[in-house]
């Protein structure tokens, strides 16, 4: 099944006429805490799954020009992410102190993205207003959690794995002597991660080791790669989080992204297409206020 | 006022007779999210606050054996965090780079924190079973957020805080060679975040530029040290922050710790105190899982 997430927080199924809502098979004390109800759902899946797959067989589609995407699940309670995790991307930044230490994400385990930083497809990510930094576009494989996951050794791994999305993971690069701030906070910029178009649910996409992996700006091919090319595979990456914290249902992990990596610009339109899982398109402005802290 | 978050996330006010339970002034719809109880109580501040002092006079306060305190906001949705943020905890750990390049927390930035690794006061850090590495205490006043902030102006940024708790920032350390891990994951561990003991409102606290900030291990003082050496202070954070990502009600600032930074071991107690907001003590033990990924 495909889950939306749209409008002021609604939930609806993708079916081939378009997107059903389905909001009204959840219970109504989501109603006063919207933004949890795709999270919710995730968390309560295998006594809602029928429920919901009827409502999406009754229901008409929405028509697209009624339908305001929203992150794929907006209510993540964490986000984490894989640095340095296909084979061909090392390297590509210039830091070969990294590649020289063989400093992958098996070495370097993993960082936290801000949930704040989260929209949908067809959403803008917006770069600090006149920044003369570098933003950067990356492409890649998310997977949504399932079920609550502490010391979960590989081999049972993909049992908590809830679903898939497309995430960009979007960016502002190091500059040497006056930009080496921490990376979870270049990563977390409002906007910075395009999460969607849907969550896939895990038995249609089937085996996600081996997923086309492509992104485009302007119409351009910038990233073109395989997950097969990951370092550290999915159920790798589930037994290293969960043995430091525990994943909740919900829970966002971005694999890693492919070399091909480059900047964006205000008026850039990018997309991304994942095999199975979707392809997921936003623009680039800037942010709406001026800040206070200029980046 | 002092708020708690006891037993099954239910929401308290500490009084001189011990702690009177006041979740019944929150809407029942809560009774379905409870971990989120609090976090939402902290963001309908204005419109509660008179209740949840009127049930606090009526109420009885609960005897201490029938309460278990948890993280003072389990329900946060973000967390961040400012790295070298205290003028005498720079070098402390031999890493002369960071002097010499001049990177405190106004040139890094901030880090996240998973929000996965908050417990509270009377609870336990449990480090990694049979880990060889160090694992170190960090004694820090937490800002709890009280109004969402995008992008303001530090002139502006403590209309924003509704209130303080002490937090450890538990942390293991670096390892020259095979033990690079990213800052993020070194410090999100499950339980290494205690915070608490409550939620002390802003209006309580006063000026929280100026409080001593003390942490005994074993009743031996370790950290000591006042507010007001921090090198960023809570109103540039909060511009700093809410320039990248928008704070909402109910997040969590660490502010950052002074030197005196040591090692921690299972049996040990961990005691931290700071002026007007409270006093918070954890024991140390080990997980009680064998990780599949030891660290």
């Amino acid at each position: 099944m495909k889950l939306a997430c749209f409008n002021h927080y609604r939930v609806g199924v993708v079916v081939d006429a378009g997107i059903v809502d389905v909001t009204h098979v959840l219970p109504d004390f989501l109603d006063a805490l919207p933004a949890q109800r795709l999270n919710w759902l995730i968390g309560h899946w295998s006594e809602l799954e029928s429920k919901v797959a009827a409502a999406a067989e009754r229901g008409a589609a929405l028509a697209p020009s009624d339908v305001n995407l929203l992150a794929a699940n907006p209510g993540a309670s964490q986000m984490f992410a894989a640095p340095v995790n296909y084979r061909k991307h090392i390297g590509e930044l210039g830091d070969r102190a990294v590649v020289a230490a063989g400093r992958t994400a098996r070495e370097q385990g993993f960082f936290l993205k801000a949930t704040g930083s989260l929209i949908g497809s067809g959403s803008t990510i917006r770069l600090p207003k006149g920044s003369q930094r570098r933003f950067d576009h990356e492409s890649e494989l998310a997977v949504i959690i399932g079920r609550e996951a502490r010391d979960v050794p590989r081999e049972h791994a993909l049992e908590h794995v809830f679903g898939y999305a497309c995430l960009i993971d979007g960016t502002m690069r190091i500059e040497k002597g006056h930009g080496e701030e921490e990376r979870t906070m270049r990563k977390s910029f409002d906007t910075f991660t395009p999460l969607g178009p849907y969550v896939v649910t895990a038995d249609e996409v089937g085996d996600a080791g081996a997923l086309s992996n492509r992104l485009w700006v302007n119409g351009e091919l910038r990233q073109s790669a395989s997950t097969q090319d990951m370092i550290v595979g999915i159920a790798e990456l589930i037994e290293m989080i969960s043995s430091v914290v525990t994943l909740r249902p919900g829970d966002v992990i971005a694999t890693g992204t492919p070399d091909g990596v480059g900047p964006i610009h205000p008026g850039d339109t990018v997309t991304m297409e994942i095999e199975r899982v979707g392809r997921l398109s936003v623009s680039v402005g800037e942010r709406e206020s001026v800040s206070p802290r200029a980046y």
